[in-house]
């Protein structure tokens, strides 16, 4: 099987031109098949501040109007894709930005309105993703930039979480590529104590989780962080790592952050 | 050599949902490869002017400074663009927005500051399709969306007219696919009368088209755009259609516009 790296970066490296530069070097070194999923960072809502749209949170959570979506899509199909494949080309690699509606790559399903109806966002399923189109374009040669834009089939563009989006093209793609998948966060990795970025946890797997969590050295946002990468372990991808950019041409010598296996 | 029809479709479309939503089924239901080369209309206008930026004109030209370049990116690249992918997917069309940065598919020199500088306008040249690419992709069976947006390889995007890509792929593509190229405007045709939509001149050749301009038939800004359309058939596109959208089913019954060939 070829080896496949699906990695995701937000707002953190996208927002800050030098870091986002030294990123997408370093992407274009990696060895073997590569997919980069992006988020949005602060210019959607910059954008959407200066069209005086107000942002809409219903417990925490941000809801997507039309108004809304028309931003999103401006932005992370536009904008943010095309001038990060634009950045891509130049450095000699064969990027081609996608939203899940080019080449039908990522379909999804509107979020159902139960106690919140959260707009025009999509959650993806175990058929979302059209694996046979995305080897087609690797296998020319090409690199495929997803952003956070999906569709349902029916005209209606959704906006769908990068993370998402990144775990369920490596649960899909791991039937036909020995696939890893790389989320590039803020932090060194899991850290033992978060005060220190030198405590990082190199390698957690199903059973020592467990344990990271009773001893609380894994809590809050982490918990359900991790359990997805389980979760997208246990479907089929070799191994997921969580840290930080700076550190990825370390990502094949054990120094690219936590790497969590079966 | 397989029939490859290249389509380009302006602002008369694009900005009325109900004759985009027919114009895409009719496109979906040609027959051959195809490619759809869509420009801005209303829409770039609007969301610039939401956003205080003044359309900056040169002897009627627009002028692309660096914030408009940025609105004619999220418009054309990001909310056109993958608005009418998912309407076409919706058909069932496999349809694959991009802009000429997306595997490299077209790039653009930026226009050279004269006595006007245009700012961020990219100019084709015989280099700037990258027919490989376009191939292999409609070979995958996909369906090309180009968008008026080229990058110059070296991370700047840049706006060009969808005339000139649309103009200039058909060109390039004609040694690898018997290329007929189409543009899509708000007349019936090349009208003898022009108050009189009955009048479409059915067939110009680069013969019968001195003595048009000679009567006086074809004038004003219908002499460059013909003029165009007769280098593209010089340089080995089989024909260049001009008329309106609505008869596109007709393009095989000679019911579609004007047809111009060597």
């Amino acid at each position: 099987m070829k080896q496949l790296t699906i990695i995701k970066i937000g707002g953190n490296i996208i927002d800050h031109s030098e870091k986002l530069h030294q990123f997408l070097l370093d992407f274009h070194a990696l060895p073997g098949d590569k997919i980069l999923v992006h988020g949005g960072g602060k210019i959607a809502s910059e954008l959407g501040k200066s069209l005086g749209i107000e942002p809409k949170m219903v417990d925490g959570r941000r809801i997507t109007d039309i108004e809304t979506l028309r931003v999103v899509t401006m932005v992370y199909a536009g904008l943010i894709n095309k001038n990060m494949v634009a950045q891509l080309q130049a450095k000699s690699c064969n990027a081609i930005g996608l939203s899940g509606a080019d080449g039908n790559v990522i379909s999804a399903v509107k979020r159902p309105v139960s106690t919140v109806d959260y707009g025009f966002v999509g959650d993806l399923n175990e058929n979302s993703v059209n694996t046979k189109t995305l080897q087609s374009l690797l296998e020319s040669g090409l690199v495929p930039v997803l952003c956070a834009i999906t569709h349902d089939g029916q005209t209606q563009l959704l906006n769908t979480n990068a993370d998402t989006i990144a775990s369920a093209v490596a649960v899909a793609m791991s039937g036909i590529y020995d696939t890893r998948l790389v989320y590039c966060f803020e932090k060194k990795g899991v850290l033992r104590d978060v005060d220190d970025d030198d405590s990082v946890v190199r390698q957690i797997s199903s059973t020592s989780f467990e344990a990271l969590k009773a001893d609380g050295v894994v809590s809050g946002g982490m918990i359900p962080k991790l359990f997805n990468a389980f979760e997208a372990i246990r479907k089929g991808v070799r191994a997921v790592y969580i840290g930080q950019a700076d550190d990825l041409p370390l990502i094949d010598t054990n120094g690219f952050g936590t790497e969590l296996t079966a």
